[in-house]
């Protein structure tokens, strides 16, 4: 995929998280795999509107997180979370959101390291899950602003939680992923929805 | 009715319930009666964001769930909930939506077996039902991912409760149907307003 | 105002409170003065949805309710109470609604024959108020399907609360009106915002 | 910037913040800074619906809150609080909405002078803020409709919560600003979001 094609296809997404509020002030960010060896991602820059995102945007990072031109802007400070998971879960799009009830339940749950969700209906549209009968585990990290010390953390939860399809840093979003734009951004409506279903319900 | 105007039909459905986020992550499936006898369906495609339907993510089924074109994609799994539906019914559409609220009231009743609605205003946008002064019986059932098996506990509850609008599945939303198209967009639209109405009466 | 561009305006109200969850499944009706002597209004039609209303959706009735041309079809069946309050208020504009916040707190607060809403600024947005020191009495009615006794309720009420800006209806929603359309609609958004506040305050 | 300009820009603002429902009811009141010395402000006028606005719904006022064409309408009431905030912090946009979450916090913590944000992301989108290891005085004042009076207020709390991006007016919204109209919608968004997080978590 080219930088033009992914741009108009992150300002879609953007557009799209936008109406629901799940990307206000700014914030959440987004990145595709533009080339996997050497790794090479189109990532949002920091600080734009995700519902009016324009080729200006988006700029082009490199295995380590630098941006390609650096003239063309600043990649988002959360850069290296998603290149960890580009490398350990092999994803083609992460999606970070930043929504109400993810910031609401990673605080509720932050003890206990994470949030099981179970018998939803809706689970069955992670991938490979087959049944409601199945029991996601989302981890909650700790909000951290030293973003290698949070790679590194996010790296071992992706490690000991083979399995779970998305994760919520404290107060702070969700972050989620696929191995196309359109199952990353059915994982992000699965989980929100599951979120607000599952804090209502605690409620 | 073609199966062409069935697509467009359904494509404006799935963005009016898409922007109420009642079919978030592809959930929610849809069908219309294309033909009676023998019965054959227009039906929504598994997988598909039901907000950006094309003619493409409408599959034809025959009185089996069997895709009449098989290289056209699969139909959604719960098509032989939609056949039993429109049998017994005589129903000419049936929607399936996946609401939050539908989600919550249909865990938290479960064990009476269902949910009444009495003496709401809404009640009147049901067809048949001439005042507010009236109990609709809302069944709900446990999911079950062995469709033939949920086809029959479906068609059972049906018979057993003659004038039901329509039914939860446990965690997994809600069914109704209609004589026309917009007759079961009115009903989805009356009875998803009653379940928020009630889950935030009961909070 | 010829029906015409009644139809063009109460359209355009249509898909504004439509946008808003605010008439679900055809609920709710509008209706415009289009003379005064004799009364004469454009009235919303029966089981429209009125996100979508065009000219055929609206229809002309006379001073008794009844249509003037009823080959155009059936006036809403709570006509009776828009020519009441038309009459009784002056009102230019009449427009119900029926959002899940006032259908929840017609219920809560029924038995107290009403709701005391003090001490916000919105209140500054119903005509003629000029402080938010003001308490405004929105009278909630027990909900009848005879209309001819319900209208004869209502003349009471605002008989009785000469300086209300609406009422609720039990289980059925709002009533308001003003001198003009936008000032009704003005009336709706500030009453339905009102409606939501004081009930998450009070959870 | 020129008056024209000014006035399109609020009123994609006006778009925005109106599909959000915080400007409901033609509540809410935003202005840009036209000139510095003498201070001339492009702001809009009373009793404008927020989501339609024209040219006509923006007027200029000079330094002492009079319009300049007195013949194009009534500036807000509140331009005197636009003014001190232009001021004192230096905004070149003041923006000012009237959401249910701002509403419901300001009056249950009106009684301890205003109310702390702590330990989220979303904090450092405050300009300035560099950690979500922040604590976000939002000062709550008591609403007033003398405007002169309240003015003097806003100064005095300005002055002595030097850091605070925003107030609160009780039961009567939001005031934040910025540098620049995007920073001021930004603002807006961020404690919006915040207001409405922590009045979930506290429920």
């Amino acid at each position: 995929m080219g930088a033009t094609d992914a741009a108009e296809q992150l300002a879609e997404v953007g557009r799209r998280f936008d109406a629901r509020d799940w990307v206000l002030g700014t914030s959440g960010n987004f990145s595709l795999v533009l080339e996997r060896d050497p790794l090479r991602l189109a990532m949002t820059r920091s600080g734009m509107f995700k519902g009016a995102l324009t080729a200006d945007g988006i700029v082009e990072i490199d295995a380590d997180g630098r941006p390609i031109r650096p003239e063309a802007g600043k990649p988002s400070a959360e850069a290296l979370l998603h290149l960890v998971i580009a490398r350990t879960r092999g994803a083609a799009a992460v999606l970070h959101t930043h929504s109400i009830w993810s910031t609401v339940l990673s605080d509720r749950h932050v003890t206990a390291g994470g949030l099981a969700i179970a018998d939803y209906e809706m689970l069955k549209g992670l991938e490979g899950v087959a049944t409601h009968e199945h029991r996601e585990w989302v981890p909650i990290l700790e909000n951290d602003q030293d973003m290698a010390r949070l790679a590194g953390r996010v790296r071992h939860v992706l490690a000991e939680h083979e399995a779970c399809h998305g994760f919520l840093l404290r107060r702070h979003g969700l972050y989620t992923w696929g191995e196309t734009l359109p199952q990353a951004v059915r994982h992000v409506e699965i989980l929100e929805f599951l979120l607000e279903a599952v804090g209502r319900i605690e409620n």
